[in-house]
This record gives structure tokens, C-alpha cells and sequence, in this order.
């Protein structure tokens, strides 16, 4: 076998086969095949793709070549769940306490927030004591004794997809369905749960700028999973305006706490019912997504999800008095009001800038090693078709530096606009992919 | 400027600016712009081409990373010659001493052989005493004083070339028109003639399989010549067969000075007639194409390129009474007949198998560094469409080694074919490109 081969075959629209893509994955990993070989390839398969076999191949040789978790350990059937990436996307905390005060163990393990998008991870931290490493007997115990846990993704997951990704990086190649599902699915399927809910983000704040495209990647990602045995239901969802009413750490923990105490934003609440739902489905707790829905918003209604959400964080080590009393979050010393800029129908959002405008200020990463401000970032409580009044306060930015908070009010402005004329809000929901098929639901 | 930007950009299909050329070409000479990213880079130029103005540009951005060397020395017009490679192709030695012979002044530049192909530095070395390599000014002065010379290219020139071929073999970025176009063209650039004479192959012994894609790397070299305003006319010509009768370096030779005695064999004549006439016209020392085929034809019938090759090989320190006895040049121990193997008229020849087979005896390299035996190779002195009598001896494979040369036999049978009917010859000339546009042939 020969990289050289491989990649003239890729490059002339040949699917490649199993034994060719564990060649160069493990290659790749062992540092046998050179960057610049990878990177050649990767840019041809950009061009030319990869069949669902191909990519179900390409996703089995990444999951070898790192660690598989066995949560054998766990009883039940143990769903996980998976988002492509948003602004405000506050969905796993509340819809996790709430899946498993419903009787459907989450062994979740999450990552950071890089570029404009947030991550759980780097959201739980700012709840005081609460650890996201633990040694993975500790993590099955807690989720046997609690029902749930979420913890940071181990390092050795997937050895291949550190070094694919990083190599995609820095060579034009990250836009790719194939290697995009490859990498999702990869991590998702080392981390050794039963079966798995998909929230694929559409819209001008997501990786997917197209419902076509949406679709293809969520296809794919269903389709590894069944290969996998690992029954996986993907939404399109979307992502033209930031989900829930905050952006920011322990803004986002508040958000979190305030859906399980039913004050959450509409659209976020929706979504958390639609997938914690499917997640009961998938758990095998309820017969119909509907029926679900009914279970998940009771969750919220009798305290249960709130109850389960405390104890969750207190056994991995957090205080949960934070539930009951946000002062014990980080707070940013300086709380600006957002001033409507003029009377209108809210029309439009630039979501990617408003994630970047959150990174702006402290609270994500523009590189994986750049150091967070847990406190910062910005509310909102308006969205698109909402009517808003000149010099209205429609938000606050939080912020430990006034001078960047200023000029957070200032860019704010530029990231959205409003008119005369009432617009539509956009769907939430899209489309629903499973095993069945491709749902339209909008 | 980034280099990812520029990745992107050609990814999507859009045309580099010099700028942006001249900083990848510039980086990745320097080594601020790593292999891993020029290959991406190279694999998306390999998927979305380059016009004509992007590869001129790219041949500058490659013609600025070394040295150019300064021929305003030489009195006239100084007229180069390039072929894209084939086997038996034996035209730029009797061409040169012939083009020279008649008073155009030619100062070559040329490279060694690699793979199935022969270069013509490595046949000159099998003269005795012969010198490929001088400095530049004694290099200049021989051409004033004999009007031509020919040395290897120096080290010097395009470095950007030498390290993005190196990359482009190994990472299947080889075979893309621009990326050949500007790698050629640099070098005759930077070479510092005034006008070039291109032999575009075509056939299963060339780089080019089909005339369409011969056509267009024509073109496009045809196209950044003049853009560098020397004029460039190129022909393409076949290489489903063997040009000439000889295959390897001291065989070759033998045949370059047979052509200089009027026994040269048909074809390749034909084709040293051609690019001759077409030299003499750029050289402006001919009107028409039909004039120089005149004088060129003179040229070896008043043995004035005999004696003028004779001047060159002695200028450049060589023995030139190889010219009048054979047996000054290395020779094979053994010399083994091949013998047809069947009655019937030649009708296939798998070219770059017999490019390969002289490669496999000795005479060429697998790898840039490999050593060679400049005595070995083959003759054979039938072509597609000549009939052939099983027994008749129709070539001769010289060898060192006995074992080898026997498996050169057994390896030759299976790389021609011939059968009951008659094959006609396939044509030689397909098409001429040059400012004017395309003139088909044939």
C-alpha cells in the first residue's frame, strides 16, 4: 500500500476502501504519512468527497486510533447528544437534568468552545467547585448513582481527528460534510454510548449555511451511526439568530437553570423539549417524540429537572447553591444596557459576529489555548419579528473592562438590523433525519 | 496576506493575483510557508486549473526565486529548444549542431533524465571528456566563438521549481497543465534566451496521453512565452513509438551523429528538420518554415552540422573523433539480438515500457540520485506499420550484465504487438501552436 496511490485514487473519484482508509488514518496518527501527503489528500477528498461507506470506514479507522471508552459499566440504555455548534445554543444542561430525572442515564462527555461557538464545558466551569476531569470509574459511578454526568472529553479520544482536524485547519479543508461527519461521529462513537440525538445548527451562525447542506451532513452522521449500530436521530435546526436570551459563561448557566425553572426563552425551551423527547424515545422511557414532550415539560413544571440538575452538580464536586442564588456564579464587574438603536421589527441578526462579539469580550477562544472570563458576554430579549422601540433596553453586556464594553455597545449596533415592516420569525425546527428518513417540518 | 486566504480562494474557483502568487511561491521558496500547505494548495490548483494570465504569473512569481542568467552577451537571436520527454527522442544534439551550424546561436540549458525518459546532459557525458558543467562566462564565450554550447542547467535557477516539483511528486500533483507549464517555462525563462522552439509529446510514451491536453499545455507555454515577449512556437509531436532507433546514452549518441551523416532514421528526422527550420525562422535567418527545412537538409548533406558538432563537443573539452569512430564511446560488454517474435506487420508499442525497460538495463534513473551506465540500452530499427519476419532480427539489447539483458529480451516481447493486417504508421506531426493560434497537422 502506497499514500501516493491513495491519494491519485481519491483525486481521480474513487471511493477509497477499508483497508486504504485504516492505512492512511493510522499512518496519519503514527506520523508515518507525512503532513504534507495528509493534507493533499485531504483537499481531495474536499473536491471529490466520500460516499456514506467511505465515510462510516473513514469514521471506524479515527475511532481506532485512540481509546474506546466501555460504558458497559452504566445500567440502561445511555443516550447522548450532540450539537454542530451556535450562538446561545444553552441546550445540553437543562435538556441532560431533564432526560435523566426521566429514568435515561447521559454519560456525556463535551468539549470547549472554540471560534464564535461556545462549549459546556467551559459553561459548567463557572459553577464553582464543579470538576469536568475525573477518572472514568468515577464518571460510571456517578452516572449509575445519579443518572448523569458530563465531563470534558477525554484527550485520549480519537488520536486521529486532533491531528486531522488541526492539519484542516490550517489548509482550507474544515469544510467538508465527509470529514466533518467523520470527525463528530468518531468522538461520539468512541465515547461508547447506546444511541444518539443530533442538533445539526442551520443559518448564518452555524457551520451549515444551507438547509441542503444541513441535511447532507445530518444524513451522513445518521447513517455512520446505524453502521455503528448506535441508533442516531439528527434535527436541523435553526441557527439565523441566536437561540436562547444569553451569550457567555455563567450567563449561560443562569439561562440553564432558569429553563428548569420554567423562565427559559421560548425557542430554547422548544428545542430542549424536541430533543430531550427523542432522547426518551431513544431510552426507550416513552413511545411517541410526543408523549415525550409532555414528560420533559412536566420535568420542568414539578422541579424534577431543577432537583437533578443540583444533584448532578453536586456530585462532580460543584455547589449547587448557585441555583438558588446567581451571585455565587462569576459576575463582570460592569452590566451595560443594550439601547435599541431605533423603533422597528427586529429583521435580521449577523449570529457568527454576535459569537464573536461574545469572544470579543472575554468569553470564548479564538485559539485552543486562549485563556476565558468566565463573568462576561450579553443577554438579549428580543428576536427576530420582535417589536422594539428607540432607546429601549433590549439587552446588557457584561464586561470587566469598560472601554471594551463600550465598544461591544457600538459593534452590537452593526449586528442586527430592524424595519418598518413585520417580519416573519424563522422556523426553529427544519427537518428530522433517522433511520426512517428525512422529515420536513417546516 | 495569508496563505489560507489564498487556499480558499483557489479552492472556490476564483483566479490567484500576482500578488498573491508571487507570496506562496516566495513563502514556500523561503520556507515561511510550510509543505503541508503549499500541498493543499497545489491539489486545489491541480482540481481548478489556472487561466493563462495565473500561470504567466506563477512562472514570474517561480522565474523571481533564482537566478536568471544574463545572455545579452551573445551576439543574435539565441533560440532554445525544449521537448516534454519521450524515448529515442535524440533531437536536441543533431539539432543543435545543425540550427548553430547555419548561424543561430544556441546556448542550451538542458536536464538529465528521469523515469522512462532520457536527458540530454546525461548522453553528452558519454562523449569523452565532455563538460556539462562550466562557468557561465566560459559558457558565453563558446557560444560566441563556436555559436552553440550545451550545459546543465544550473543549480541556481527557479529554486521555487526544485522544491515544488519535489512536493508535487509526492503528493499526486504531477500531472496539471499549469503547474507543468510554469515548471518548464520558468526554466526556459530564466535561462535567458531570446525565442524557444517547444516539442510538445503526445502518446503512450509521453507526460501527454491525449492531443487535447497536449494542445492546451502548448497553449498556455505558447501563451506565457510571449507574455515574457520571446517568441514561442510549439509543435506537438507523437510518442506512440520510439522517435528514433536507440534507446540509452552512448546509443544515442551513435544516433545523433548518424542523423549528422544523413542515416539518421526517418522520423526522427523529420522531427529535427522541423524544429530546425522553425529555429532558423525565429533566429531570423529564414523566412519560411519550407526554406529552413532546405537548409537544414543541406546542413548534413555538406557534413557542415557534422563539423559544427565536432567544434562543440571539442569546445566543450570533449573527444570529437567519437564522431568518426564508435568505439571511442563506453560500450556494453554484450550485445544480445532480438528477434521477432512472430510474422506480421509491427502494429503497438508500449513506449514508456521500453523507456522503462532501458531504465530497468542501466541507462536511466528511478530516483534523482540513482546512478547510471551510460552504455547500455537498445536499438531496433522497425516502427508501427513495417512488416516483420519471425527470427528477423529487429533490434539489439546492449547490457553489462547477462542475466539483465536476458530479461530484457523476454521483458521486449511483451512491449510491442503485430498482427496479420496492415497498421498505418501513426501521423507525426498532430498540431503547431504559436502566436497565430493552432494549425492542426494531421
Amino acid at each position: 500500500m502506497n499514500i501516493l496511490d491513495i491519494i491519485e485514487k481519491k483525486k481521480n473519484g474513487f471511493p477509497l476502501n477499508q483497508i486504504e482508509t485504516d492505512y492512511f488514518v493510522d499512518g496519519y496518527s503514527k506520523g508515518t504519512i507525512p503532513d504534507y501527503q495528509m493534507s493533499a489528500l485531504l483537499m481531495a477528498i474536499w473536491f471529490k468527497g466520500m460516499d456514506e461507506f467511505e465515510t462510516s470506514n473513514l469514521t471506524l479507522a479515527m475511532v481506532k486510533s485512540g481509546k474506546i471508552i466501555d460504558l458497559s459499566g452504566i445500567h440502561g440504555i445511555k443516550v447522548d447528544k450532540h450539537s454542530s455548534g451556535g450562538v446561545a445554543d444553552t441546550v445540553s444542561i437543562p435538556l441532560i437534568a431533564l432526560v435523566v430525572a426521566n429514568g435515561v442515564p447521559v454519560a456525556k462527555m463535551s468539549g470547549r468552545g472554540l471560534g464564535h461557538t461556545g462549549g459546556t464545558i467551559d459553561k459548567l466551569e463557572s459553577i464553582p467547585g464543579f470538576r469536568v476531569e475525573m477518572p472514568e470509574e468515577e464518571f460510571i459511578e456517578i452516572v449509575n448513582r445519579v443518572g448523569g454526568a458530563i465531563i470534558s472529553q477525554s484527550e485520549e479520544l480519537v488520536i486521529a481527528d486532533k491531528k486531522m482536524y488541526a492539519l484542516r485547519d490550517v489548509t482550507g479543508t474544515i469544510d467538508s460534510i465527509p470529514l466533518i461527519a467523520s470527525s463528530i461521529m468518531s468522538k461520539k462513537i468512541a465515547s461508547g454510548n447506546d444511541a444518539i440525538v443530533l442538533d445539526v445548527k442551520v443559518g448564518n451562525g452555524a457551520f451549515m449555511k444551507n438547509l441542503e447542506e444541513a441535511i447532507n451532513l445530518a444524513k451522513i452522521m445518521v447513517s455512520i451511526g446505524n453502521y455503528f449500530r448506535k441508533e442516531t436521530v439528527a434535527y436541523i435546526t435553526d441557527m439565523n439568530q441566536p437561540l436562547g436570551d444569553s451569550v457567555g459563561n455563567s450567563l449561560e448557566i443562569e439561562e440553564s437553570i432558569n429553563v428548569l425553572k420554567g423562565k427559559g426563552s421560548q425557542r430554547l425551551l422548544e428545542v430542549i423539549k424536541n430533543l430531550g423527547a427523542e432522547m426518551l424515545k431513544l431510552g426507550k422511557k416513552v413511545q411517541t417524540v410526543d408523549e415525550g414532550k409532555i414528560i420533559i415539560e412536566e420535568g420542568i413544571f414539578n422541579g424534577k429537572g431543577l432537583q437533578k440538575f443540583k444533584e448532578i452538580v453536586e456530585a462532580q464536586g460543584g455547589n449547587s447553591a448557585i441555583a438558588d442564588d446567581f451571585s455565587l456564579l462569576p459576575q463582570s464587574k460592569f452590566k451595560l444596557p443594550i439601547l435599541a438603536k431605533s423603533t422597528g421589527f427586529l429583521s435580521f441578526f449577523d449570529t457568527t459576529g454576535l459569537g464573536k462579539l461574545a469572544t470579543f469580550l472575554g468569553a470564548g477562544r479564538e485559539m485552543k489555548d486562549d485563556k476565558i472570563d468566565l463573568s462576561v458576554g450579553f443577554t438579549f430579549n428580543k428576536k427576530i419579528g420582535d417589536k422594539i422601540f428607540s432607546k429601549e433596553q433590549i439587552g446588557e453586556i457584561h464586561t470587566n473592562d469598560l472601554s471594551k464594553g463600550n465598544m461591544a455597545l457600538e459593534k452590537f449596533k452593526m449586528l442586527y438590523s430592524s424595519g418598518t415592516e413585520q417580519v416573519k420569525s424563522p422556523p426553529l425546527f427544519y427537518a428530522k433525519v433517522s433511520k426512517e428518513g428525512i422529515e420536513i417540518l417546516s
